[in-house]
Parts: C-alpha cells; structure tokens; sequence
C-alpha cells in the first residue's frame, strides 16, 4: 500500500492477482491492510485538505498533468501488467490508457479555467432601507477526502487516476483509493505515479493514498471513516447498494456517487428499420460484443414494434452474432455472474434463445448470446431485464408503440438510451422524448451507447438504479461538480478574501456579478 | 386541500389552527387527508411534469410573479391571519411577505437569464482518429415532482410558497406542499392563489397540490411516493432525520434538502472586544432575542478567549438581557421544547444561567436567557451544545486561542459562523478561516447571523447536522441547483432539439460551447 509518501504492508493477509486468459495467480504477493491502514490513510488526507484545497489552480493542474505523463511514461510495463490483470487485449488497454490522460489533462484545463468555483458576488447597498444590504460573496470549495473505488472493467481510465480521482484531485480533494482486487499491479504502478507527482509539486502527502485489502471489510472501514467526506465508485449494484446504505448510516451521512448498472435500451423506430435491418443489426452486434460486452453502456435490450422489418432484424442480428467468437472475461467471478445471467434467462418462460456461441474451452470465455421476448412478458417479470454482464442482450417485441411506450415507463433508470430513427420516425421519437429523458443520463441517436466521449457536454449517470445520484455524472468537465459545496461571506475583509473572490479578479475567473455574467 | 384544480375535504378527521396568543384554537375546521389525497396529488404532479418543465421560461416567470402579485393582493386578510396562527408581530409578517414575494420575483428573473439549464455543446469531429467525435449537446433538466414541507418559523418564506417551493417551480418541477398544522389558514390562502395563477398561466392543474394532515403519517406517505423526486424541508433534527431515512429507503432513493438545526456560533476576537466589549454585547443579545429567538441562524453560542475584555461581555450581555422581556412562540409545542432546553441547560454542571427573565404569565411566552460555561465543558459534553431553539445563547469562554480552535475542530456543521474582530485580530481570524469554511455555510464578518439576504451570493446551507446536503443552499438564486439535473444529447436530429441547445440559440443563453463560454 502506498499511504502518504510511505509505503506500508499490512498484516492482514496476502492477496495475489489473477491472470484470467492464462487461469493463474500472478507475482508478486501484496500484504493487505485493516482498519489501522484505514485510519492511518485517511487522517492524512484530512490533515492534507486545508493546504490542498488553496493550492493555486496551476500548480493542480500541472499536478494532475504530471499525473498523466507519468502514466505514459510506464510504457509497456504498465501496458503488459493490465493486459495479463484483465485479459483486454493491448488495442483496447492503450486506448483506454490514452482516455485516461485525456481526461487527466482534462481536467487540467478545467481547473485553470476556474468556472466550477462558481464565483458570485452581490454588492452592498449600505443606504438600502429598512436594512442595508451586506457584501456577499460566493464561492465553491471542495467537499473534503474523497473515497474512491476502481470499477473491474476499466483498469486505468474509472480506477487509481480514473474519472473520480482526477475528478476529486480537480475539485481540491485528496484521495484515498481502495484497490481493485484484480487490479492489484496496475494499482500499484499507477499509484506510484501519482505518489511521485505529489512529491514533485511539493503538496502535502496525504493528497493521495491507495490501499489493497481483503473482502469488503476495507471498504466498509474506508466508507465510515469520519474524515471521509463522498464515496465515487464503479461496479455491481449489490456493491453500490451496500455502500450507499454504508454511508446512509453514518453518524455524518455522506454523499454517494455509485454507478451501478444499466442495460441501455435501444429502441429501433419503423421507417428506419425497414430500410435498414441488416445494418443495423451488425451494428447492434457489433456493440454488444465490443470488449466481450463488458462496458456500463452495453446495450443489453432491444425494442421494436412488431414487423416484417423487426422480424429480419432479429435474422440478420442472430446470424451476425452466430459469426462472432467468445473472449476472455475479466475474471472468474464476472465469467461465472454472466453464466449464471445466461442461465436465468434460458430458464424464462417466453424468452427464447435467438443465438449463442457455444464456449467450449473452460476457464474465462464469455460467449455472446442473443435473446427474443415480448413486451407482454417484460410487463409481466420486469425483473428478466436485469443487467446481465457480458455481451448478452434481449430483443423485446412491442405489439404497437403504445406498448413500447409502457415498458419503457416502467423500466428503470439507465445510464443511455439509443434511438434508431430516420425522418419518417421524428414524430414517433420526439413522442418518447419527454420520456426517456426522465429515464437516462444520456439519449444516442443514429448510434450505439458503446463509446463514452470524454469532454464537456458528456453525461454518464442517470436515474436510480443506474446511479445513486442523477444529479451529476462521473464523465466529463462537469464531474467536479459532485465534489463541491458553496461558501458564502458576508462582509469579509479584504485582507482575508480568498483570490477567486477579490474585486480585481486577479484569476481572471468568470463569475456572476449582481446576478450578470462578466470576465473583469 | 386542494389537489390540483380541485377543492377536497379529506375523512381523516379535523384540524384546527392554533392563537399562540389568545391561547385558543380558531375557525375554521380542516378536514384532513391521507393516503387517498396524497396518491391523487402525487399522480397529478407526474401527470404535469413532462409538459409543465417544458414550459417557455417567460410563461414559467410569469406565473412566479403571478404567485407574488397574488400573495400581495390578498392584503390584510393574509397579514391577520398570519399574526393570529404564529403570534408574529404586524411588522414582522409584512417583512417576511415582501421577502416571499421578492424570493419569487428572483426566480423569475433567474428562470429567464437561463444559466441554470448548463447547456453545452461540444461540436462533433468527424476526421478525428481511430474514431469521430459525435456532436454532444447537454442541459439541465427538472428532477420530477418535490414534497414540500413547510417551517413552522416562517409561515410565508419557507411555507406554501416559500423558498423551496420558488426554487422548485422555477427548476420546472410540480410541488405538492404538505401544510404546517400550525399554518392551516395562511396555507390555504396562498395555496388558492398558487391555483390561481396555475390556471391563469395555463399550466396543468397538477403543478401544485396542497395536502392537510394529522401527524407524520401524511408526511410519510408523501415521501414514500414513487412519483415524488425530491423532498424540501425545514424543521427539527428529529423530523429531518426520518424524512432522510424514509427517503433513503425507498425501492428508488431521493435526495432530501433538510434544513435542521444550528446554534451559528460567534467568535469574539481579543482586539475587537477589547474595545467594544459592550457594544458587542449589545447588537449580540439583539440578534438573541430577535423575534423571540425564533430563527435558524439565531446565535446559541458565543467563543471567547478568557479575559478582562470577555469578562466585560458577559457582564454587558447579561446586564442588556435582563433588559428585555419574553414574547409570544409560535406554538405550545415549540414553548415547552424551549422551556425543556434550559431546563437541561440549567441542571448541566459547570454551566452557569447568566441571566434569565421570568415568564410569569402561563402560556407561549419565551423568556431570554444567557448561560456561561467553558470550552473544556463543552469538549468533554458536547451535547449542552445542541440548539435550544429560542432566545437562549451560552457564552463559552477558552483558555487559549488553541483551545477555541479545538472546540471550534469538534463541533458539528452549521449554518453560519460569525467574527467580531478589528484590523488586529486579522491574523488570527486568518487562520481559523479555512477551518470554519469546513463547519458552515456562511461566514459573516463584523455582523450578527440573524437576517438572510436573498440575493445570488446567498448560502443558507451547511455541512450534516445543519442540513442534509451541504452540496446545495436553501435560500438564494443558486437553490434552483437543487431540483436539476443534466441530460446529454448525441448526435441529436435538429428538429428534435430543445430551443436551449438550439445552434442558433434562440433564448440568447449563456453556453459552453468546446469549453468556452459564450452567449451567441
């Protein structure tokens, strides 16, 4: 573990990673901590925070680009390890690697730019009667200590120096990671960079700590350490659940950022699925089995009115997977989770098997699989569209638009919702609309949900169960809004007034004057 | 109750008002309501919402303003009533309507200029390698229907159509109002004029709902409500709590905006009050005793450090409040509250009782009184510093600026922080200031915490215990924040687009377009 600027090993046992394509444990041994390492990591982070949180924007933001170039500059080392950790294939691992700089860098632009410190300020009128009306001015500071947990899909890019880290690094948050159990030499490897950046920028070391441990215990010690002030994390719903009733139950109930599950409806509308049936469904495939289906965003169901074109659409999709080939999981645990899901569903009366890859090696092998149901049925066991992890997915038959729209209203919150439509069907989409928006976090048109864009107008989140908080996203700029809360001061002397904040706008910052928006 | 455009008497027996004053209950009976009246407001709020968040912004601004011509329109009949169901004196309630009415002319305003909706655009890339970028357009949108409940303190700024309801309505989410049991009339009044200008605007019926009950049991329900999205709340610590936990309970968790409690300390510095020990003290028990000590942000505790100067404050301030006289609370129940809080405070050891008036006549009326006791009391029982909700304050006096510091470090989150200090005392006030940013929402200089401003700069918010949420502020243009969330659009088809995301921009929006900030 890597605590402050110290390097600790726990007591508490030994963990090893696991290499899912070759079916073995991997070097070396990581000693796994308890409730001491716990405490120890997160008293640093408090003790940090006051000093962290007014460093001038540049020095965070040279912090958080040092963080990136130091991940680049572990080349194939770190490269190697998350490929053996993960079985993702190299293309994908330095892809997700160079997403995870950007996003770093980012955020770097964003700090300087300073517009998430919301500053405002209300002028004084001293002759206004019966009262005069004091100096106000406001502005955002971060949250405090922020607990982070890495999701197994994204070794780099949602783990040690992923979305929520440099989201909270952004925001003026030190942060202590919990290791993902499969994650352990990335971790490591990635948690030295940021431990080196710390030092270099001259912060205090409880900015960042990581720290490896068994089972949930860790995790739970981590959640309900009183210095903890929010939680991000990635991963299953039971996991999400379990922290955000964690942290209900503090004495100090602290918010929860859970992204959870989602199984991404696509809705295929009638004029475009006429013409093109057959293109859409490699399309469809194509998402479905992107990473063996192992992204949040894996379209996981499929609606469309019954018809002749839905009928060759549910052909060409069956025929398109029958082609495809089964891949490597992440880990035994998700492989045998999918297979159990792939069970369930073929246990269903009135879901039928459409195809499915048969996977005859043992071990790891996620074989894609397609399903056929009814909105009948759906309205009947809402329950058979639960998430199933891996690159499965469920094609529903709606009897007419009315029906689609009353599964639809009863599914639950999603992080995506994709539209396939061509001019014909404008009327029919813009009806859902209103809708869908109260459903997801994010509506795809002429697309697939597969592919998360790192920038500005980007929202992953959505409704509850998707998330624990619709509220904000954890991709994208506006990321660093979750960890922030507002200050205001009221007649504050000049000689105590923080940079955003003074008259002369010394940060250049844009900010809201009297209610108007000015840069001066 | 009115539910939607309709008048209902409900069949869960009567309410009757209550004369703080006259020590009577009023005319006339309200017949209250249960599970029935809260399912049939809560359908009609889902029923509004898609259309009522779609409102144009001017429509929407309109009926704000509508809400506050009405509001003035109903002139003394409202004012009587108010003054008999709170004891509140004339001059009190008419501020407190122009407050409401000036809450909801701000919204107004703010609901116009637009920058709450957050919209984004990043422009798509079509070139870029391995792959284009897709076109991505964001906004806010409204959470769904709010659960208000209003305070029994201020039966217009945080009632019916108080603070939480303005900032709801102008979000674009349908409120139902649970009324105070204390408020009967004065709810009814507005609430017909809320459905007045419902129908005046052409808004559907289901926008606002006025719900009467017994008991917490309305309440409850209210919130367990799947269709209710969000809960606005200002009350005691006890009743925030539970509304939290119902919340976080529920198959879907909500956010809750709980405002609770705060003893808003007030920290005397050695040079200011070595010079103005008994102005000080003056303009302190002024803020005490104000409207019966009867406000969130009244200050209950006062942190010196021991001294000839503190000595004299004491002095001062006990002589000043033997000076006053005890008034009329706003309900027998908030009497015998106060009347067990110094009660307890009395019978603590090592806190002495300063002062203190007698209340000799029975009834409401809340007598003044001012404790003393030191900082390693209060370090080793911290709980005599829980709020004793009326015109009571404790003086507590520290050995040391490093003991004020260390009292200050245990206390739990405020609403506000106050410093009474001069040129000299800078340095010191310097160095407790980032420690108090992490304690409380607002920190007044020179000033006493009583009186909110609403303006834009305004936080009426702090860190759990004083709300739920630090994350948000109750009172101020930025409340809107609260009942929002952001939804993002790729490659969305221009006849589909909200006019906000419009490339025209045809509502002259600030936007963030490629991360710039632009109104064109």
């Amino acid at each position: 573990m890597l605590i402050g600027g110290s390097e600790v090993r726990g007591t508490e046992g030994v963990l090893r990673a696991w290499n899912p394509t070759a079916g073995t444990d991997m070097e070396p041994d990581f000693a796994a901590g308890g409730q001491v390492e716990v405490n120890r990591a997160c008293l640093l982070a408090q003790e940090a925070f006051d000093s962290y949180r007014e460093t001038p924007l540049e020095t965070r933001a040279q912090f958080l680009r040092a963080v990136g170039q130091g991940i680049l500059d572990l080349g194939d080392r770190l490269v190697d390890r998350a490929c053996a950790e993960t079985g993702l294939p190299r293309g994908r691992i330095e892809g997700e690697r160079g997403r995870t700089v950007a996003q770093l860098n980012l955020f770097a632009s964003v700090v300087c730019e300073g517009r998430w410190i919301c500053a405002t300020l209300d002028s004084p009128q001293p002759d206004r009667k019966p009262l005069p009306r004091p100096d106000l001015r406001l502005r955002k500071i971060a949250l405090g200590p922020v607990a982070v947990f890495g999701a197994s899909n994204f070794p780099l890019a949602f783990s040690v120096a992923g979305g929520d880290s440099a989201a909270a690094f952004a925001a003026g948050c030190p942060v202590v990671v919990k290791a993902h159990p499969s994650h352990l030499g990335i971790s490591e490897l990635v948690a030295r960079v940021i431990q080196k950046a710390v030092a270099d920028c001259g912060l205090h070391e409880g900015v960042f700590s990581l720290l490896v441990g068994q089972g949930n215990a860790i995790g739970r010690d981590l959640v309900q350490h009183p210095a903890i002030k929010a939680v991000g994390f990635t991963g299953s719903r039971l996991g999400g659940f379990s922290l955000m009733r964690i942290a209900a139950e503090r004495p100090e109930p602290i918010p929860v950022y859970a992204e959870m599950s989602s199984i991404n409806p696509i809705l295929l509308f009638p004029s475009a699925l006429a013409k093109n049936a057959e293109t859409l469904a490699k399309g469809f495939v194509d998402s479905v089995t992107l990473g063996v289906g192992q992204f949040c965003t894996n379209p996981g169901i499929v609606f469309g009115v019954e018809s002749e074109a839905f009928q060759r659409f549910r052909r060409a999709a069956a025929q398109e997977l029958s082609t495809r080939s089964a891949g490597t999981m992440l880990s035994p645990q998700i492989h045998s989770a999918y297979q159990r899901g792939l069970e369930r569903l073929e246990a269903t009366p009135d879901v039928h098997t459409l195809a499915r890859i048969d996977a005859t090696r043992e071990g790891c092998l996620g074989a894609p699989a397609l399903f056929s149901s009814t909105a009948k049925q759906l309205l009947a066991e809402p329950e058979c569209a639960d998430e199933v992890f891996g690159p499965s997915s469920i094609l529903v038959g709606c009897e007419t638009a009315d029906e689609m729209r009353m599964v639809l209203e009863q599914m639950p919150g999603q992080l995506t919702a994709s539209l396939l439509l061509d001019q014909q069907d404008l009327e029919m989409a813009g009806a859902l609309l209103p809708l869908l928006e109260r459903k997801v976090g994010r509506i795809v048109f002429n697309g697939f949900p597969t592919g998360v864009e790192v920038s500005h107008a980007m929202v992953h989140g959505g409704p509850f169960p998707a998330t624990s908080d619709s509220r904000t996203t954890s991709v994208g700029a506006s990321a660093i809004e979750r960890f922030m809360r507002p200050v205001s001061y009221q007649n504050m002397p000049k000689a105590l007034m923080p940079a955003s904040l003074q008259d002369e706008n010394p940060l250049k910052l844009w900010r809201v004057r009297d209610g108007k928006l000015e840069q001066r």
